[in-house]
Order: C-alpha cells, then sequence, then structure tokens
C-alpha cells in the first residue's frame, strides 16, 4: 500500500487537541489500512507553547501565529479543537477560503454560523465536517449525510444533554430538583454554574446542528424553542410514572409540510420509547424518515477521548472522500419557513393543582373542548381539600392548549399556574 | 456542479432490486447534491425478462446474460441483490476481479465466503460494501469501518433477529412459545418455516459478519456458538422479570487478550440496558470499544425498502471515495485464535427444578462452590412438593459452570435437566 503523509493542524492543543494527536500516532497503522494514508500532526496553534502538555508534539510543531498554520504548504487538513466563537470562525472562515477541509468540534461556532461556513467550504471546493460538535462520538452527522442521503428524514428526536438527563433519570430515585442537581456537580456532571445546561441552551444548538444536516436548510439558535428542566418537580416524575411514563429533556425537529420547528424541551416519554431507555448522563438521538422508519443512535455524548475520537473519524473521512467532490454541495441548499411557534402539535400532560370541589374537572374539560383538546386519560390525587389532576389530551397544536389553559388558569378554583409538557408516544413501526 | 454520470447495474430486480431503482430515481437531486453525481442503472440482471416489474426500468436494460454486465464499460458500479450463494458468489467474484466496486445485499455470501470475497477486492483495489447484508439501514458496517476506526472495538452486543425478538417480547405478555411463534406467524414476522430465525443461524451469519468488520479478522459461521429459543418456557421469562431482566436472543462477539469469541443464544438482558428496550421486531447493535465507550445503533433489522435504502447508501459511499485508496484494505487484515468455547466467561442465570426437601440448595451450592462458581442471588418458588430455583451467578467461565451443572444433574433431587442462561448488565459507563 502506498503510504503518502497526510499533514494534519491542530487549532488548540488543550484536553481534545492532545488526545486527538494521541490517536493519530497510536493508531498511524489503524489509520492506514483504511485510507492509505500516514496522518501526521505537524502544525499545532496554541496560546503558550511553553505549557506542558499531555502528549507532547514533536520540536517545531507548536506555534502561536495563525499565519504558520494558514500558510504552511504541507497542512492539508486542520482540525479546530480550540473552541470559543472567536478568533477560531476567522480561522475557520480563512483556512477554508485557502482551500483546507476544516473539521471541527465548536458547538457553539457550528450553531451559530453554520451555514455561512457551509457556503465558504461548498464555494472553495473543500469540506467542513463537525461530529464532534454534537454528541461526541455517537457519529450522527455522518449517519445523517451519508447513509441517510435517500432517506428524506422529517423528524429528529434527542437526548443531547448528559446533564438535564442525569438530573432527571436521578429524580426518578426520589428528591427534589435542587438535590439532583446537586448530587450531578458532585460527580462531575453538572458545572459550577449549571444554567447552559439546564435551560436548554446547550441542547438547543446541538439541535439546530441537527435540524440544519437533517433537513438541509438554516437553523439558527433563534430557531429554536428553548425551555429548561427547572420547573420540574417530583410530583411531575410521579405523575409520569404512573401513566408509564419519564420525564426527560427531549430536542424534537420535525419538518412537516415545508415547515421546520425545533424545540427544546422537558417532555414525557413513554417507557417503550428507545429514548426513554437513555440513563444517566447519556445521549440519544432518534432519527426518522421515509425509507429508514427509524434508526436511534446512543453512547456517551461528551468526554475528552470520545470527542477526540469523532475528531479523527472525521479526519479520517476527509481523507477517504478526497478529490471525489464527496459532501462538497452546500450542505444548506434550500430555505424553510419555520412553522409559526403555536402550530406546533403534540399530545400533552397537564398537571393541575384545583380546590376538591365538585365540577371543577368539568369545567376544565369543558374549556379544553371549546379550544378542539380532546382528554386520553385522567389521574385524580386529593389531598386534604385539594387535589391534582394529572391529565394526558390527545394531540393538539400548542397554542389551542396554551389558550385553554390560559382560561383554566383564571378559575377562582385553579390554585397554581396549570403546568403542560408535551408527550412522546408515537414511533414508525 | 459537475453532473456526471455513474452506471450501475443490479444483480437482480426483484424486491430490493426494483427499490434500489425506484430510490435512484426519485431521490437523484439528493444523490447528486452529496456526491456531485447522478447515478444510472444500465443493466439489470434478471432470469425471465417478460415478468412484471413493480418499477419498471428502461428498455434495453434487463438481460439474462451476466457477461453483458460484466462486459458493459457503462457499469461503474454493480449491486447484488439476488441472494443466494450461487451464482452470486461467482458473479460478485468475477466483477471485482474485472475492477468494479461491487455493493451485496447477501447476508449468507458475506458470511460463508466473505474473507475471501475482501482479499480478492483489495487485490483488485475495488470496494466491496455490504451494509444491507446486517440488519438492513441500521448503519453499522459504515460506522465499524469508518466512525470507528481508532476506537479498537472490543466486543459487539447485538439484537440481530427480528423474529425471535418479537416472538420473546411477546412472551412476556404471557403465553408459551408456540403461541407467541404462532403469531409472529400471523403477523408476518415469522416464516411457515420458522427454522433459520429461532435456531439462531440468522443471527449468527449476522454476528460473524460483525465480528469480522469489528476485529479485522475472518469469522466464519462455523465459527459461531449458536443455541436457539426453542426452550424458553414462561417460567423463564417470569423469572427474568422477578429479576428486573428480560430474555432476548444475543449475538455475543469479544476481543479479548487476543482472542475471539462470538456466540448467539438466548440471554437475560438487564432492564437499564439499552438491549432490553429492544421491542419487537426491532434490532440493534451495541458497539463497546476504548474511545467511545459504547455506541448502540437501533431500528428496523428487515424490509424490501430500508434494505434498498442501505444499498444505495453504499452505492453513494462507493462514489463517494473512488480513488481515494479508501476501505481497499482488506478488512480480514490479521489472523486471531480462537478462544476455546468453555473459556468465555459471563455472569449465569440457572433455573432448576429440583424436589422440595432441606439441604437441596446447600448441595447444589456446594457443587457451584467447588467450580468456584458463586451464587449472586437465588428465588426459591415452592409448588406442591417440588420447588424451582432462580439463580444468578457471578461471572465465570462456561466451562465451569457447565461442569457444576452436570453435576447437580445427576442428583437424585433435581427433577429435569438444569437451564442455564448469560446474564448481560455490564456496561462501559
Amino acid at each position: 500500500m502506498a503510504s503518502v503523509d497526510v499533514g494534519i493542524a491542530l487549532l488548540g492543543y488543550g484536553t481534545v487537541g492532545s488526545s486527538v494527536n494521541r490517536l493519530l500516532v497510536e493508531s498511524a497503522d489503524e489509520i492506514e489500512r483504511a485510507t492509505g494514508h500516514r496522518l501526521r500532526v505537524v502544525r499545532a496553534l496554541v496560546r503558550d507553547p511553553a505549557k506542558e502538555r499531555p502528549f507532547p508534539v514533536a520540536e517545531g510543531v507548536l506555534t502561536t501565529d495563525f499565519a504558520d498554520v494558514r500558510d504552511d504548504p504541507a497542512v492539508d487538513v486542520v482540525a479546530e479543537v480550540m473552541g470559543g466563537l472567536e478568533p477560531a470562525g476567522a480561522y475557520v472562515r480563512e483556512l477554508l477560503r485557502a482551500g483546507k477541509s476544516v473539521v471541527s468540534a465548536n458547538k457553539q461556532l457550528v450553531a451559530r454560523h453554520g451555514a455561512e461556513l457551509f457556503a465558504t467550504a461548498s464555494a472553495a471546493g473543500v469540506q467542513l465536517r463537525f461530529e464532534a460538535s454534537v454528541c461526541a462520538a455517537i457519529p450522527v452527522v455522518k449517519v445523517l449525510r451519508e447513509s441517510l442521503v435517500v432517506a428524506h428524514v422529517h423528524r429528529v428526536l434527542g437526548i443531547v444533554n448528559g446533564t438535564t438527563n442525569f438530573v432527571l433519570s436521578r429524580m426518578e430515585r426520589g428528591g427534589s430538583y435542587a438535590e439532583a442537581l446537586a448530587e450531578a456537580q458532585e460527580l462531575g456532571y453538572a458545572e459550577a454554574d449549571p444554567t447552559d445546561d439546564v435551560s436548554g441552551a446547550d441542547a438547543a444548538a446541538k439541535m439546530a446542528i441537527l435540524a440544519t444536516v437533517a433537513f438541509g436548510s438554516r437553523v439558527t439558535l433563534e430557531d429554536v424553542e428553548c425551555r429548561g428542566i427547572e420547573e420540574i418537580e417530583p410530583v411531575h416524575v410521579q405523575a409520569a410514572a404512573e401513566l408509564g411514563m419519564v420525564v426527560r429533556l427531549v430536542g424534537i425537529a420535525t419538518l412537516s409540510n415545508g415547515s421546520v420547528d425545533v424545540r427544546v424541551q422537558p417532555a414525557l416519554v413513554d417507557r417503550s420509547h428507545p429514548l426513554a431507555a437513555v440513563d444517566g448522563a447519556f445521549n440519544a438521538v432518534m432519527l426518522q424518515g421515509d425509507a429508514i422508519r427509524e434508526i436511534t443512535l446512543g453512547g456517551p455524548g461528551a468526554g475528552g477521548i470520545e470527542t477526540a475520537s469523532a475528531v479523527v473519524a472525521d479526519l479520517v473521512s476527509v481523507v477517504g472522500t478526497a478529490g471525489t467532490g464527496f459532501l462538497q454541495n452546500d450542505a444548506c441548499w434550500r430555505e424553510l419557513e419555520r412553522l409559526p411557534p403555536s402550530e406546533w402539535r403534540a399530545p400533552f400532560y397537564v398537571h393541575l393543582n384545583v380546590a376538591d370541589r365538585p365540577g371543577v374537572l368539568a369545567h376544565a374539560a369543558s374549556r379544553l373542548a371549546a379550544h378542539n383538546v380532546s382528554v386520553a386519560q385522567l389521574v385524580q390525587h386529593p389531598h386534604e381539600g385539594e387535589a391534582s389532576l394529572d391529565i394526558v389530551l390527545h394531540e393538539a397544536p400548542v397554542g389551542e392548549l396554551t389558550a385553554a389553559l390560559t382560561e383554566i388558569a383564571a378559575f377562582p378554583e385553579v390554585l397554581r399556574a396549570p403546568f403542560a409538557l408535551p408527550v412522546i408516544t408515537e414511533r414508525s413501526l
């Protein structure tokens, strides 16, 4: 086999960057066997070359000057593993324009500026790959772009944030949201400031990327309806269990009649649904499409070595397709309408705290019926003059549900603001 | 984008072949966007050109003469969707030698002659892809060969037969094996002669292919230890439920200290394990490796359109990597020892029917202990002078377990042959 060197540059040489180098060195034979080439890190851009590194590079590889990477003819492909919007964004743009394919692990960059970067890559005839930007080593981007080319994927369901999944899984064993979050922080699953995870913002960025790739149309972070898990109480988790369901933070991207809707929110997931089996800090993504029914991919959605493994897989794929024209199209090839958020449809779960008086249920049901929202299932828990009602509703537009709940909230018998979550049961069996 | 025609030939034009053609025609734009090329079926080998076809081909495409396919310079890539070992095998061999890449959906061919065909493809500098031969549209082969190049996969766990998974899932709701099988037959999930499925033979062929790809070493059908589901009784399914587990037909391929073990057998799977969530006729494969911990892929493992979608994905991948040297290595690049079957290790579940007399349990436990097999959990059900014992054992070599059970079977108090299944709980979290 002809062994040809392919020069790799790394933007950043921290945890992920050094792991990428280590994998390239330690698995050089495996990579040569698959690609026919030996991949070597010839440049690594860092801020402080004097800093000690977990897996040191050869003499002369580290540089603090981006121009050394951009202008080095020995650099064939660049992996951006530095993070942050700038200067990473400017670097990636320049590299693509200079005709170098780029692999990025940068979720925020791809979620915010993906469409522009895809166009830049396409115009320059090079590739931009970004597997590691979503769910680490779970190869969902590659599967979408290469295996499901003709599958017409119309729905993406994802548990794409490990922190919130850990917290919600933990709440099933009892305890409050605050307690579960504290445990997640102790175990290192949640940051000291957990806002980015628990607010759904991290999941929203990943869903924006997945929806863009799945539907071939630009979905930005601002297009994603987003709601976090901060309001989830033990009573909701218990009600879910009684209904044979679990509470999970779910990203849902839908392409329906030419309109796109992307949202992240807590949802009740039926225990028989593959996403309900995603436990602890794991991630899973279900892709539904015409020719495949549904394909679910799961695994650890984070981790330094897992992320590095996805970066290396992308490098291998760039080398394995070089010069063929493969995936050099603009990944955003069409403009799709956004579905007005109130028109998004789902079955819903509603939790009501009411005074335990005759007629309350009939009154609530009549307001729902007035908005064409019908009740599928109802459980009532009386408790010292009060009652909590757990109601599962048939599929309805979220706008109609919200209107009905606003009317119900105004009843004198309703003691707290009604609480509603979508329900995920349907599959494409 | 330069639009270049790529000529596709089909060997066989039945359900899968005609669906491949339909997908190529109906999704020609999507394929061109991804690859830069338009793929067209220029030849289709059939036995009877006069037969009516669900998706007819253009005039002059059908032929009954294999030489028309092999010698046509307009044919760039060939999809073998005819099935059967011969003449399919001879055709694939000739095509590879003639320098044409081949995509095959033929499980039996790849499981029995894969190693030889990989070597032929490698020598000719062309590709042999076979995604559709295992689990239809679930892209497990592509993920193993392209995404997990540096992951050092050391274990593959798979539910790779939908018929047996349906039967075992069905038994959880009550009823005998025979009743569940009859229902599977009524619903079209099982053949009139279900032997190939229920004996584990179908799963064994798929596991041979997956193990070969995962470990880079030839695993033939004869190397796979195989046991079917015919002996599973309601009592085992109930015992599993009491232990928080389900019974599933599981393929397990292990690479441990340089030795390979591949087996298919019913196993008890912990409810929290991703494979336990695989319901009805679905399939799932879990890949465990150093850099990824574990990645699980699930979906429908059969179906004409799903299989066709995998064939098209392979065609797209061949076109997308043409001329790069990618995946033109011999997929079987090393010789690995077979683990002596008795040395394979797992935790086990044992079901014993014994006379309800004092001392039986102590006697059984002492025989297990003599073989260094220790008891993790035990449930005893007395019933009219008899008792059934459901025992979960800590990990032990299957040879030691079998020796202990042979001794236990000789006790006068043991009323039926002991029944043992491996237990799957451990994950790489």
